[in-house]
């Protein structure tokens, strides 16, 4: 494949004429991505306080192992020490020169502009991520090997959810086993499928460099796309606990200098690898993204990273993963506090659900876990949709259930109104004392219909007698009524067909 | 059917052999009934001061219609005005006076005195509720009339739930035409099924008398009755809006004279039979409920009386109710504060869904409304297990399903424990500098494995793999087996088998 970025940067002026074409986002009037969270607050400030000085004490005399020779130069060139056991040491003070000029307040771009993010102080978006390597077939009820076309499709679903607000790759292609194929379809199929912010991962270092051609492409240029990056990379640099991972830290240094925005992913599974308790694994991640935040930092000085405290919860009877559970939805509140601790922006996993099936397990457990993570002020709520079977099965149908229980999450999030006339005193004593007696069609209740009552898209709020008049219909054949609707809409052209056939003729695009 | 307060007191010695035959109640270790809530805070403490102050204000300026000739009598009597509309008026001073000398952190008996409850502060107890009219069938899918059976076979479920802590009437004994027979048989179902703390409610003052003289057999007499009142009254007393209902009020009348303690419940609906907005609807209700609670201290000084500011969420495009909604688990949360601002404990309804079938969203619905509502330190969390379609319909395999959600509820709000001890730098520090590198035997690990992780007994946690090996059995299709397995155990003898005898050939038991 041959592309000369001045070919990208040519389209630039063409590409500048194509706003006009995108849709405006459907966005509910009640409640949209952004919303401020922050309610729940399990961490007192002395609590968050603790687990801070303890991740500088680790940091300090444990440090990161396993670093890659280029990690070494570039840390140990900023101040770290390497110790006797070949092992990064993170002075105190580092730590906190690098916080003090770490960048905040970034923007996450999406290719329709309305779709952009602004994940910092307690704002939260809901979205999706994973590395599914099954997809859910509800039909037969079978764990399928996942591909490159069901994240197309998943991506394409994510476009018309309202409150699924960005799109991180949820599942792996299975079919393409050459890594530089992988990579390049899943980043492709993501961005287009969705015009919404993308993350996306990379395997190894030498296969970025074809992805942000693509990137640069569809931008309009290498330039464009650095002002603009419309595409993150999420990147488990570290293999937990205190280890760094070599091929992620490769694509972590090319991410940073080409201007893509990074997920600094600290995925320990407490009981495992990291602490059983809620604490010692919130304190272990957040040791460990500090020290990625020092790491690329010192390769660009405020560069966009997303402070990725992500612990997972072991059922500890087994060491299975259980994304599920109570605890889960403690630790990953608990992370929220800790990024708004730091003033950076937080992102986080919840929504996940041990059970292998859309069903009232999946429910409960997907609902207390995204509710929480939103109320305490995760900026980005990763996994948050879609996924089953503790993170490896993904379910396109689930998108679409998950989508109203997000908007029921964010309206929660939105509050209670409390204006003097909510007390509604007056309207209270007129309908008593003059009649109707009810408030059925009362000024104040037709005035809050449209602007404090959340109205869910697929979820039924039929009478019993109803829902027999519909024919009993099941909750997982109308949300598969409705993505099969979405699926067969013409696809999306948020890149323009003629960009979409350049890529496709001169990028190995396999799906 | 004749029958001796005599007999029953008669009966006193030979009940108190009786208690070393009660099982040791399944309790885990890691959850209880009773844990504090309290986290979540939607009002802040001056919005509170205002609903007070609005609710004071209706009260003596509007006041509350329909009265009976008895409780205008009663409250006129304890210092209310009748008002040229026949409505009662209430003296801020009046309500002010009955909030000082109201019952307060009064016991919620059970049979087996280890299922007490100790609704007060901001204790969280969880239990079933309702009138639903049907009773869902899962294997065809069909809304049935519910029965008394069924009401019984619900009480023997609830019996083994760990999670569900208490056991107040949720269905409708349609079979029953006859008033009397209704009740009494109501009654007996419950507290046959189940040991734990019962609410039934009554259709009419005279056919409340039956159901005493079968509690006071049951207890071994009146006086044993009154000194442990194992059974509360269900009791709405108001029609929304501020209206007496007057059967209602009959029965509140004779349960306050007979030591039962009383719900004071105000159920109305947003946009409907209460203001629209969510400040409104909990002002109304607070209003009505203290209205409740100067009636009872009118009566009986100090009864113990449960504030049931209850209101629902109306679907306002139809009216319909809904009450699986993200506005719904806000008016509950708010409504848990204010029963907390009056050190009164508060019962207000959660884990409503708008499904009609145990699915997705019956579990994201249930899940957010009653982990809010525990987290907002709601004391007696009403309908939180079981209903289906907005309470008309009950299902007997969620209560099953829903006992792990409510223990993950339970598990969220018994929070992070945070000692030193738990950040966990020893013990990170040894596993990355000494190995073995991760956290899998550590004495950590073991030692929080039963005291920090709840697990739960019917959802799976199985991988894909062990799913298909186990021929992937649905969450309906286990619940069911669970359901049955309970069902065929002998039936319960915390009431001795001959007094189930004596109170079934006495007393028209007709299930």
């Amino acid at each position: 494949m041959q592309h000369d970025a001045s070919q990208g940067a040519g389209r630039s002026t063409r590409r500048s004429g194509r706003k006009g074409k995108l849709a405006t986002p459907r966005r509910s009037d009640v409640v949209r991505g952004g919303l401020p969270g922050g309610q729940f607050q399990p961490l007192s400030p002395a609590q968050q306080d603790a687990i801070n000085q303890a991740a500088l004490t680790l940091l300090e005399a444990v440090g990161m192992g396993n670093p890659t020779a280029s990690a070494t130069e570039i840390l140990t060139g900023a101040g770290c020490q390497l110790s006797d056991q070949g092992r990064i040491l993170f002075p105190r003070a580092l730590v906190e020169d690098t916080l003090a000029k770490a960048a905040r307040r970034f923007v996450l771009h999406a290719q329709n502009e309305q779709h952009n993010l602004e994940p910092w102080g307690a704002n939260v978006y809901y979205g999706t991520a994973g590395a599914a390597v099954h997809l859910v077939d509800l039909e037969t009820n079978t764990y399928e090997d996942s591909s490159a076309i069901g994240l197309y499709k998943a991506a394409r679903i994510v476009e018309e959810m309202d409150n699924i607000h960005f799109f991180q790759r949820s599942m792996v292609a299975r079919e393409l086993t050459d890594l530089q194929d992988l990579d390049t379809n899943t980043l492709y199929a993501a961005i287009k499928g969705t015009s919404k912010h993308v993350g996306t991962s990379f395997c190894e270092a030498w296969t970025m460099q074809q992805g942000l051609e693509l990137l640069h492409y569809v931008a309009g240029g290498e330039e464009a796309f650095r002002k603009r990056p419309f595409v993150s990379q999420s990147n488990c640099f570290v293999v937990p606990p205190l280890t760094f991972a070599q091929e992620a830290c490769g694509c972590l240094e090319i991410a940073t200098r080409a201007g893509m925005p990074v997920l600094l992913l600290s995925a320990g599974q407490a009981g495992a690898t990291a602490p059983a308790s809620i604490v010692g694994a919130v304190t272990q991640a957040v040791a460990e993204c500090l020290a990625g935040l020092v790491y690329v930092n010192a390769i660009v000085p405020g560069h966009p990273a997303i402070f990725g405290t992500w612990p997972f919860v072991s059922d500890l009877r087994t060491g299975a993963m259980s994304g599920g559970s109570p605890e889960q939805a403690l630790i990953t509140a608990a992370c929220g506090q800790m990024a708004q601790y730091y003033d950076l922006t937080g992102g986080s996993a919840a929504g996940i659900t041990d059970s292998k099936l859309p069903d009232a397990q999946s429910g409960y457990e997907k609902a207390y876990t995204n509710v929480l993570a939103g109320m305490a002020g995760v900026n980005m709520v990763y996994e948050s949709a879609g996924m089953h079977a503790s993170l490896l099965g993904v379910c396109l149908e689930s998108y679409i259930i998950d989508n109203d229980m997000l908007g029921a999450c964010m309206r929660i999030i939105k509050g209670i109104d409390f204006k003097p006339e909510s007390l509604a005193v007056e309207v209270i004593t007129k309908t008593c004392l003059e009649g109707p007696g009810h408030y059925l069609g009362s000024d104040m209740t037709l005035s809050l219909m449209e602007s404090e009552y959340l109205y869910p898209k697929l979820a039924e709020r039929w009478s019993p007698k109803e829902w027999v008049e519909h024919g009993k219909p099941s909750l997982l054949g109308r949300a598969r009524e409705r993505m099969d609707a979405i699926l067969a809409q013409p696809q999306p052209e948020h890149i323009p067909l003629d960009v979409q056939a350049y890529i496709e003729a001169n990028f190995p695009i396999k799906f």
